[in-house]
């Protein structure tokens, strides 16, 4: 968990944004894997009701927003600037994939601040603003169709930086498969039963038994679930049992 | 670029949305991702004006959309359903990070088509929605707030899918760096005009040299750049020797 005071060292920082949904949206991105710190250069609306509702619960990082008026006070302690960029450059940037970018990114965040450099909606970051960067970062995307949306782009980076500091454990449990004994007491009862109501007179019992085992070793049961199928064999042994009974009694008459 | 006819198999179903500017922003981030195949499960309102909006240009993918009355219309012919989930289950599936599932995803899209399933936005997957789906998938987030905006997800999932699928190339060139002899050419000369111009009579030269070389191996030079670098050394001698006449001529005055 310590790897959450290297994401509290790092700023989003969105330039001359257009739309305040987008600033809001962008927010809620953030907040989603852990990053706090928003920075604003020349938004053309903010504060906005737009953002508030597009943030959707991320509005306290609206309310803590820097409202910057140039990009060096957006930059102000900053050791490391990563610009987000769509495009080839001509400037000699070596331009990143976001995987390739983000460890180095929590590496400086240990011990200094980091800015996410975003451009604005239409064409992304000015040549001024790239210059500031030392590293590029593009997210590889459709030749045909390449535009992400601002705040689709803060997603994927926000979640590549959370992904590469581990710092949220899986909430899922993880599958308890059942021990080998268990899974073998289980065959055999399988294998007991399908005598027993006659499902193997016209089949080959070794080859469909191999076929069962494979789904089931497919499927990893778990204890429960082993006491659920055969709960089920059971239940099938008895039935069987009654119609044989019946049979038997049919032919008496 | 074979796998793009992977991702051709895969399809994007989102069950009962509410708001139609998400069904825009989801078909962005499909399409953004090389992703083409929406199917839309009772959405509230479709098609809308705001979905078109949110598009900005995949509105070939809402033209296209399938729209069904039931999960088993969205899903059939598909041999992999991959439930999108937020929470912990009762059920006894495993959950999968986005990283770990994908390349299965693809593995499987390579011959039989893929559903990956998005839930309602206030409430998820229903229990009978999430039963459908052979894996369940978790994007990590941070416990305090972890609700991803519905086509953020989508955008995180395809971005994912179209990573593992490499179909992709980069598009930013790659750093050519210059070659050893250019760099020590380099490095050469800045010693030389270092001792010309009087800055190493205060300084140990050898330390002073190893920190600029430091300095140097870690912007791993250009052909160019080093050229530039070396233009500067040679006009900062000869501007000394400018200087130095002037002087003299003064002197002499």
């Amino acid at each position: 968990m310590y790897k959450q005071n290297h994401l509290n060292n790092i700023r989003v920082v969105l330039s001359h944004t257009t739309h305040p949904g987008n600033i809001g949206a962008a927010a809620r991105a953030m907040k989603t894997m852990g990053l706090r710190h928003l920075y604003l250069i020349n938004p053309s609306h903010f504060p906005d009701a737009q953002a508030v509702a597009m943030a959707a619960g991320a509005d306290d990082l609206l309310q803590n927003a820097v409202l910057c008026g140039t990009i060096d006070e957006a930059l102000r302690d900053v050791a490391l600037t990563v610009g987000m960029t769509a495009r080839m450059r001509d400037i000699s940037n070596e331009v990143s994939s976001p995987r390739e970018a983000m460890p180095r990114v929590l590496q400086q965040a240990e011990t200094h601040p980091v800015a996410l450099l975003f451009g604005t909606e239409m064409s992304g970051l000015t040549n001024e603003e790239a210059s500031r960067a030392q590293l590029l970062v593009n997210i590889p995307a459709s030749q045909d169709f390449s535009s992400l949306n601002l705040a689709a782009a803060v997603q994927v980076i926000a979640y590549e930086l959370a992904v590469a500091a581990e710092v949220f454990q899986p909430v899922a449990q993880t599958l308890q498969p059942a021990p080998h004994e268990q899974v073998e007491g289980l065959m055999e009862h399988l294998e007991k039963t399908l005598f027993e109501i006659g499902f193997f007179t016209t089949q080959n019992p070794q080859r469909m038994m191999q076929r069962l085992r494979r789904l089931y070793a497919r499927a990893r049961l778990e204890s429960d679930e082993i006491n659920i199928l055969r709960g089920i064999l059971s239940v099938t042994t008895e039935y069987n049992g009654r119609l044989k009974a019946r049979y038997r009694q049919e032919e008496d008459v």
